[in-house]
């Protein structure tokens, strides 16, 4: 199976190895707008050959992986439509769902049901396909999201992919995924970000980052993802993101009230509350 | 040197440890208002003796380390005034330091010279005396906050015993280290405290849990942490945790105008500024 790479970073790099460490794929061609990023994959041995164009990269694949920030992913997507072989499966990584389906709607025409939206629940410190894992999802979730006129048949090629690259498998409706992500995901990057900007204009910033400890530093680690990246991803999933923002800044607001007031039992309540369900959950203890 | 620790757990019992360790102290008595901690304390060879009152374990010691949640503070030392030894000196662990430095004020009468307010920036994941660690404070930031009125030989003294555990020492103001600590360790704790329990309340909780990544689970480490010191601890520190709070949920607020506005350029900033930020500051990395 020949498969191409739209976007050549740690993800897609990483899932290319995989599914070539597993012998599902034989020939991995890959495309990047920076040209430097398809070289870097070569020169990792992760993609066979750079393309020079989308055309090339597409046009004699069996199945394509589109790899790139949400934010760039309609022009991906119009990119490669028009030099789509007639068989070829069309999968992504995206962190979020709705939006992409969008995009893909919009630019793949007849091709849209070879579409398989999918996200995995993975990643890496360090950014960049000269940091590919090919063990990167294994034990991992990846999500797909099919839509009603996706292709039972791609999604079940797609998701035999995943599986083996290692992946554990779940489908979900693409806004009950965004839902979830923006809650669990982009509301604490966002926030993350928020905080690390707020002490970092602070006129006291140099002695504030300096008496940070344990917990700071696991709080704010997300605060270092790409700035880029997470732009993206809260423009494309903006109404899911607000709808968790406002539900978070009305219970801040209480708490607020509870300390200002030195209302104890309050305070007692909510962090009872929230230290009883991180304890208890077994995903993230 | 004896030493009575009031309040027997991980960092008090910790502290008694390292200073055993390091020859220092030959005699620890230890007194918690909870006497199944202080027996604990015995058991684990932390403490020598567990004292059944204040008075016993006060009376004859060199040295007395109040080891109690912030909210206990004033309780404590009102507890050991009246059994002080006229040349014992006093110091405590707690996370702020301006409302202790008033208990101490309010209480200590003539021995409030002889207090040397002091908070180790270290912690364990489980807390209680069984998970004692004489080399907890290796290496670590010990901060004392001495006032006007801190005898200076009593604050030499008590700073000797924090490096022979192995702390690195700091002088701050009372107010610069609330303001200081508001910022990076109270905020963050209130603010992972209120998203897991917003996520907690939400009829999906479970769906969202399950599908937690590494982002969140390092995001809420600390929202596993005990309710009631944190309750305590934003009681003690409102003045301060408010200011921080306010500024964070203006900043938050703006952020969310970018996001409904679909102001990518704004994100752009503020996650570039946190990410910079972030990457930079050697202590967080």
């Amino acid at each position: 199976m020949r498969l191409a790479l739209i976007g050549v970073g740690l993800i897609g790099g990483s899932l290319a190895a995989a599914l070539k460490a597993a012998g599902e794929v034989d020939h991995v061609v890959g495309f990047d707008i920076d040209p430097r990023a398809a070289a870097k994959g070569v020169a990792a041995g992760v993609i066979d050959r750079a393309a020079e164009s989308m055309a090339e990269a597409v046009s004699s694949a069996d199945v394509l992986i589109l790899a790139v920030p949400v934010g760039a992913m309609r022009e991906a997507m119009a990119g490669i439509a028009k030099h789509l072989p007639p068989q070829a499966l069309v999968t992504d990584v995206g962190s979020t769902k709705v939006s992409v389906i969008a995009d893909a709607r919009a630019t793949l025409g007849a091709a849209f049901g070879r579409f398989v939206p999918a996200h995995p629940i993975a990643g890496g410190e360090r950014p960049g396909v000269e940091h590919t894992d090919a063990g990167l999802f294994q034990g991992r979730l990846a999500i797909t999201t099919p839509t009603p006129d996706t292709d039972p048949a791609a999604l079940d090629a797609i998701e035999r992919l995943w599986r083996s690259a290692g992946a554990r498998l779940e489908r979900l409706a693409p806004d009950v995924h965004d839902r979830i992500f923006a809650a669990v995901s982009h509301l604490p990057h966002v926030l993350a970000f928020v905080l690390v900007e707020m002490i970092a204009r602070s006129p006291d910033a140099d002695a504030k980052f300096a008496h940070a400890g344990a917990g700071f530093r696991d709080f704010t680690r997300i605060a270092a993802s790409s700035p880029q990246m997470w732009r993206d991803v809260c423009l494309a999933n903006r109404v899911a993101l607000a709808s968790e923002l406002n539900a978070f800044c009305e219970s801040l607001a209480k708490l607020q009230e509870a300390i200002v007031g030195a209302d104890g039992a309050a305070l007692e309540r909510v962090f009872q509350a929230a230290s009883d369900a991180r304890r208890r959950s077994p995903s993230v203890r």
